[in-house]
């Protein structure tokens, strides 16, 4: 094996950091409009952030643009890492979070776009804190598209190059002009659909403020309110807005790139897309209909709609919550629980497993039986209505398996850490997952702040791997990888 | 595809109810020495079994011996169930459990080898009774040695061709012969252990009845025990003969005919044997040394013997008890809990998931990582020194999916049923992995007697297709199957 290029890794996360940077000062008008003279953390922020990506970027300068498979790795894994170090200086250097390891808890599962917060009274906190709490999972979506659907298919991850169609006219076969054409027509569909959101909320009543940092989170499907009741206490209009920007955040984005060039037979074809949208309002339909049966107090109309957001919100990864599922009648919260296994769709900005990964496994399942009867035939798995490589399959099986095994260690582990039986399954799968609510006591109206440090450490660690999809993280762990 | 042969398929029921019957009889000696003329119901299950039997034989004799693919699965699904069904006559009859629902939970405990009892004394029922109940146990351990030795390899379920060495010395190619020959040694080999462990446990000082009744459920990893708290009043000695009996019956069978031929070496190149036992090992001393750490006021022989009891007890799916494990000191019942997912060796009368497919599972994982890197090598996974042709590891990864699903869904459906989330975890891997005891409400000392019916019977359909390997019982609900 060749030697890993280190300068263009530096080079690269230097280029990285100084954007962190400039973003961190587009949270100063906020501080200044709501605290007057009162805010200059995030100056401070912004500007060590801002030289110390100087500095790298400088010294690593002159770098060779070779980027390989284990540069790749390497960087996407780190970049988060430093990322998130850089982040927490808002906080600490502001004295909202003063101590380090909730800092760093808040700001990597707003990277992760996670939403698990350590934040007992969000309402307290000075507004441009707030805002670069929103952006940090703003810029972690915007991180996420790219690397689910330019990135980690050329690394072939975790069966990433099946679920996620190359973006049409994207021709350059070199690595580096092809990752930034896709990232910028993704950003701008991003980007569009924040604007927007930001509108119909303000149309709806919300704050300017508000708006824009809901807008935000739901895009990221990060989950970061600016209220302490989340989403509970809001308008139906307002409810209604979130539930649709939340699917659309759960969607691959190269199906709003469809979208916008009017290609709609293009995004009915998707087998993912069509599974999402039945499976999200037929669950929605189930869970409302025991509900009722159950004994709902309230309207059907608002039965539906906290059965619909929820649903919305855990199956995108989102989690908002407009209504808290650990007191529905009976066993609802467990089905709540289940779909936090779900996850978004692949090259969209939710976390988990992944929808496009569950249709393959089932489908695979239902063909291992029939190849039980017939051992000597040959029957394929299809997807999108064509054959998938076995090898694929294998992947896909791998990766679920590992989130398996990682999930039920991270949930000993927890116990080890002191937490009891649902808390500490609702931390691993929360975070895990990306999600940020969980069951027990990290449900949602519940935070993280009560949990020990080192457990903080393990669930930030947890995010990370979900965040990205799990192999990107533990290859690097892996002796092989270093190995000469 | 040809004609289902139903022929044969009712000519070996009728054939296995008429042995069935014959070993209702065998209980009549304890119930006359016990119960004096007060224990009728024995003889009369036993006849109504018998005469069923031979009448099934006799109408479908003259069957053309050819059994299929197709006819392999509905004999073995079909037998365990029409088994259990007669089998629930001596506790009706008798009086005991009057319950259908009640008899039939406890008859299908006890084929499939799980140990779940709805049963909360069981010191006074009849001792020809209890004899009927461990036997049930013993006679389901002899079905599960043939069927995972000699039927399932030749149908290809999840991998067992792999990880069941063929048996030494046998030669015949057709289907029949081949595994009546297979069938013999291997019951030879198990009920010579039945008869050691009984002489152990009478050398002990445990009486006739309970010493032949405990070798009955030891040997088939069963966990009936005839005492109200199990293994745990017992002595020492008594104590550590039934854990190496738990080790051996959990042992694939095939190793034991290695050692009874002195064939020593190939039982240590057996690669899943030296895991199942380094792992036992290492377990129960990470147990006992957590357990001192957590200040334990007993001895350490006392500490070390209640880890290696129940370590053993649970991998191996026995399910006896020696010490409560939801009382042991922090997270430590979770250690447990995660043992639910082990199970025993491929060809021993353990069951759960069994290690082989486990050490394939992990070493898949950490090839894939491997793979990622070098995406274009071909890197195989080695087991006992050889490379695993990939459809195998294939046929494992759907079974562990397919295990994993089920374990969900089936806590998701006893939630509904009325169990809260800790009972109904435990009682769905406790009766899917065949194991008996589970977590919170159906823990050690515990039973399934507050269980509503409607539950009783879903666990009692895990137990069979955790028993049969899943894809037994699954393929015949498959249309496919049906499918001219």
């Amino acid at each position: 094996m060749s030697k890993i290029n280190f300068k263009i890794i530096l080079n690269i996360i230097g280029f990285l950091l100084i954007l962190e940077g400039c973003f961190m000062f587009t949270g100063v008008p906020f501080s200044l409009y709501y605290c007057g003279n009162k805010c200059y953390g995030l100056i401070i922020s912004g500007l060590i952030t801002l030289v110390s990506g100087g500095i790298l970027w400088f010294f690593a300068r002159g770098a060779q643009k070779i980027i390989g498979r284990r540069e790749g790795y390497i960087i996407v894994s780190l970049s988060w890492i430093i990322i998130s170090l850089f982040g927490t200086l808002p906080y600490i250097i502001s004295g909202t979070i003063p101590d380090f390891t909730n800092a760093f808890f808040e700001t990597i599962s707003g990277f992760t776009t996670t939403g698990a917060s350590i934040l007992t009274d969000i309402e307290v906190i000075p507004k441009g804190i707030l805002y670069w709490r929103s952006i940090t999972q703003w810029l972690g979506g915007m991180g996420i598209i790219v690397l689910s659907i330019a990135i980690l298919p050329l690394l072939g991850i975790g069966g990433m190059q099946l679920f996620v169609a190359e973006m049409p006219g994207i021709t350059p076969d070199k690595l580096h002009p092809r990752i930034t054409q896709t990232a910028k027509r993704l950003w701008m569909i991003y980007i569009f659909f924040t604007f927007i959101e930001t509108m119909l909320l303000m149309l709806g009543g919300m704050s300017f403020f508000d708006s824009i940092n809901h807008a935000f989170t739901t895009m990221a499907t990060g989950g970061f309110s600016t209220q302490n009741a989340s989403i509970a206490n809001n308008s139906i209009f307002i409810q209604y807005v979130i539930i649709i920007f939340m699917f659309l955040a759960g969607t691959n984005f190269t199906l709003h790139y469809f979208a916008l060039h009017l290609k709609f037979r293009n995004i009915w074809k998707n087998e993912e897309f069509r599974y999402y949208f039945f499976f999200s309002l037929g669950i929605t339909l189930l869970v409302s209909v025991i509900w009722v049966i159950y004994g709902n107090s309230g309207t059907i109309e608002k039965t539906f709609r906290d059965a619909l957001f929820q649903v919305v919100s855990i199956t995108t990864t989102t989690g908002f919550v407009s209504s808290d599922y650990l007191f529905w009648p009976g066993f609802l919260w467990f089905f709540i629980f289940l779909l936090m296994f779900i996850g978004g769709s692949a090259g969209s900005t939710g976390g988990g497993i992944k929808i496009a990964r569950h249709i393959l496994l089932l489908k695979n399942s239902a063909v291992e039986l029939k190849r039980s009867i017939h051992p000597h035939a040959i029957i394929p798995v299809k997807f999108n209505g064509k054959a998938v490589p076995q090898d694929i399959i294998f992947k896909v099986m791998a990766f679920f398996l590992i989130y398996i095994t990682i999930f039920f260690t991270g949930t000993f582990v927890m116990t080890i850490v002191g937490l009891d039986f649902e808390s500490a399954i609702g931390s691993t799968i929360a975070t895990l997952g990306n999600i940020g609510p969980g069951i027990g006591k990290v449900g949602p109206v519940d935070n993280y702040a009560w949990i020990p440090n080192i457990g903080k450490w393990i669930l930030s660690f947890l995010m990370l791997l979900g965040r990205l999809e799990l192999f990107t993280v533990l290859i690097i762990f892996s002796g092989y990888f270093w190995k000469k």
